[in-house]
């Protein structure tokens, strides 16, 4: 970092500092800011640390700094891009993540050269922040679950299955680091702790970089209209890390990835950012025919007749079902060893005729309380044999909230109980 | 009890103990046995103990005794069951229950009589009794699940409700009974045990006549051979107590309850035990139908499209299902809040593009022992926020075994983990 860039962006911190409005800065120092790429933004804080400047001041500034940079930020592409509009709000969260990848940077760098006295205050931070970071989580789902499918059908792996990659490391790192910084550290080991939690921010904002130069304008190229409003629509279930002010309206019928006759347009090719556009010349699209004749729609996928009773059989538990008039209509034969037996004899049969005279009244109350929307499950534990069992019963209701019966999904939890430590013992990352 | 039937039963006792044939001491005491009931026995028996005749000897007898009253335990109506026919199996059962029940009787009375040093191998024994008791819940299962159905389409409900009811308080009595013998007791109080057990194994006792002489052949009356087809079929899953030395092979095709067109015809009114005559006689049959045009038939029942979708909603658990193609083609929104949130956009996405490439290989190697066979499931514990999951990876396979695809069952267990003694304490008798 040449002396005149670090002295100018100095005084453009300083100007911040004092309050200044960001496009009047804009303005004033577009020449430094043309030079200066937001991944050089750590060094030179980390030099402005060195030489005084306190930490928690810096950090109030970083806020400021993705506002300074957004136009670098968004790339000319994106223009575009309509409020509220998916890539909108994933541009959005990308500053957010960029601002707190760099606060991170900061106090990691401080920390990585702070004196034993002024560790432990630091590694506090260093912890509150790492602790924020999990929602990142949020914004990288969104990429893998709404936008890759899209990709890929288009025959575009390559690409999102390296992204990916990093995101995961990102993300392991950051539960490694979370781990680390649980309880209090000696001094060294903080240190230690702080250079990996700045390489994990420059990784951060890396991904940033990457997403908003190359992915989001190819995915801008790429997708329509309706594609869009599917990921719009879908995107509600994973929700945003900003706010969402205004919704986007988009004026085409959402298109899932399998509803797609994946082709990439000629003329979209060259509109492409070059890391795309090479893979995507060659590639072969994705063809695969979800919906076969005679599948059911279940709204939330396609299933054959012979698949909806094998997936019964492979549950690991039991399930009995009784209809909006209280008959059995419906039992499983799960795949482990049956707590309670059924037969086919009990098809048609009266609920409460399932019981002993004993369990009628708790029987109709549980029904009846499903029925009347007052609870959507009770569940019950009992012994049977030497097992003990969860006995859960839960009201089945179709899209409109109607009632169609009740269910009793019945499992053994025995092994859990006994051991739960053992289990514990099983626990992997995944 | 006359002392001139004791007398001959004691004469008799006496010749089965020096080793006499069952059948010849028939024809030689036709006589007492025609006077003599089943019910008598354990009466005699504790008088017999009380003139000093060692509880071992009479136990050995308890065998005999039952061969002896076969004539009296099986009806008349009843000789033409044919061998290995539901209820031949039932009926055997029976006198295997009342072999139990007589031999309960015998070390019961002895230790409610027994002096301190006496009372701890005689408590030994009466565990062990109790015990092997617990067996003959899978005698009321069939009866309760594969026969009362049938009476209940028919119309007749308050004969199976009462003898359901009398089942469960000698099943509950039975589980109080080994929960109070489980440790040592103070002679006083295992003569106080002893007391009740004596009384259990007379409603045990009773059960069986009841069965024997009055459900046994009002169901010999009124069920079809197809009934008797399907219950045979049924019962396979529950089990008998007995060996089943010889399949019955039936002449007609199972018909299930729901399958039925009830009526009780006019001439078997006739046939029936007292009991049901005036019970069978003014009743409204159970016409419910429960197949539904467009249902789909999955061999334990039918269910309409909605119903599948709505049972899928209502499970404590979400599954996602890849075809046997390796495609995302369905997955639930379950009940409880999400663990992995899914979203429309990966139906039709290869299953290994929804992991991040760290987990390719573990994916990989899963779901190819699955469609090998190697294994019907595999299961994985994670963590994911705060909570620890269960992943399981089952095999979907047709009912001829051909595999159909994967699916994947999560299932949150942070409570049951946490505090299992807590969930312990909700358990309750059903």
């Amino acid at each position: 970092m040449e002396r005149r860039k670090l002295e100018l962006v100095k005084s453009l911190l300083k100007r911040i500092h004092e309050g200044a409005d960001p496009e009047s800065l804009k303005k004033e120092f577009g020449e430094v800011l043309a030079e200066v790429s937001p991944a050089e933004i750590p060094v030179i804080e980390q030099q402005l640390v060195k030489e005084g400047v306190p930490v928690q001041e810096i950090l109030r500034m970083c806020d400021i700094h993705v506002a300074l940079f957004r136009d670098y930020l968004i790339s000319r592409e994106l223009k575009g891009v309509p409020e509220g509009h998916p890539l909108d709000l994933l541009l959005r969260e990308n500053e957010l993540i960029l601002k707190w990848a760099e606060q991170l940077s900061v106090v990691a760098n401080a920390l990585a050269n702070a004196s034993n006295g002024e560790a432990t205050p630091l590694l506090q931070q260093l912890r509150a922040l790492l602790s924020n970071l999990r929602a990142v989580r949020t914004h990288y789902r969104k990429i893998q679950m709404l936008l890759f499918p899209y990709l890929e059908r288009r025959g575009i792996v390559a690409v999102p299955r390296v992204l990916w990659g990093r995101e995961d490391q990102a993300i392991l790192k950051l539960r490694a680091l979370l781990k680390r910084v649980e309880g209090e550290l000696p001094p060294e080991e903080a240190r230690e702790v702080a250079k990996e939690a700045a390489g994990l921010a420059r990784e951060l904002a890396e991904l940033v970089f990457r997403e908003n130069k190359i992915l989001f304008p190819a995915l801008w190229v790429l997708l329509t209209e309706g594609e869009w409003a599917a990921v719009a629509e879908e995107a509600r279930k994973i929700g945003y890390l900003v706010e969402v002010e205004r919704r986007w309206e988009p004026k085409a019928e959402p298109v899932l990835p399998y509803q797609t006759e994946p082709r990439v347009e000629e003329g979209g090719l060259e509109r492409l950012p070059p890391e795309f556009r090479a893979v995507a010349a060659g590639v072969e699209p994705d063809r695969y025919k979800l919906v076969r004749e005679g599948d059911l729609d279940l709204g939330t996928g396609f299933l054959s007749p012979e698949e909806v009773g094998g997936i019964f059989r492979a549950l690991p538990v039991e399930v009995t079902f009784a209809d909006a008039n209280d008959r059995v209509r419906f039992y499983s034969d799960g795949l482990l060893p049956p707590a309670f037996v059924r037969t086919r004899t009990i098809l048609g049969r009266k609920l409460l005729y399932c019981h002993p005279p004993r369990l009628e009244r708790l029987v109709r109350e549980t029904v009846e309380a499903l029925r009347r929307g007052e609870a959507d499950y009770r569940e019950f534990w009992t012994r049977i044999g030497g097992r003990v069992v969860r006995v859960f019963i839960s009201a089945v209701r179709d899209e409109n909230g109607r009632y169609l019966g009740a269910l009793e999904v019945v499992e053994d939890f025995t092994e859990v109980l006994r051991n739960p430590e053992e289990v514990l013992k099983k626990v992997v990352v995944l």
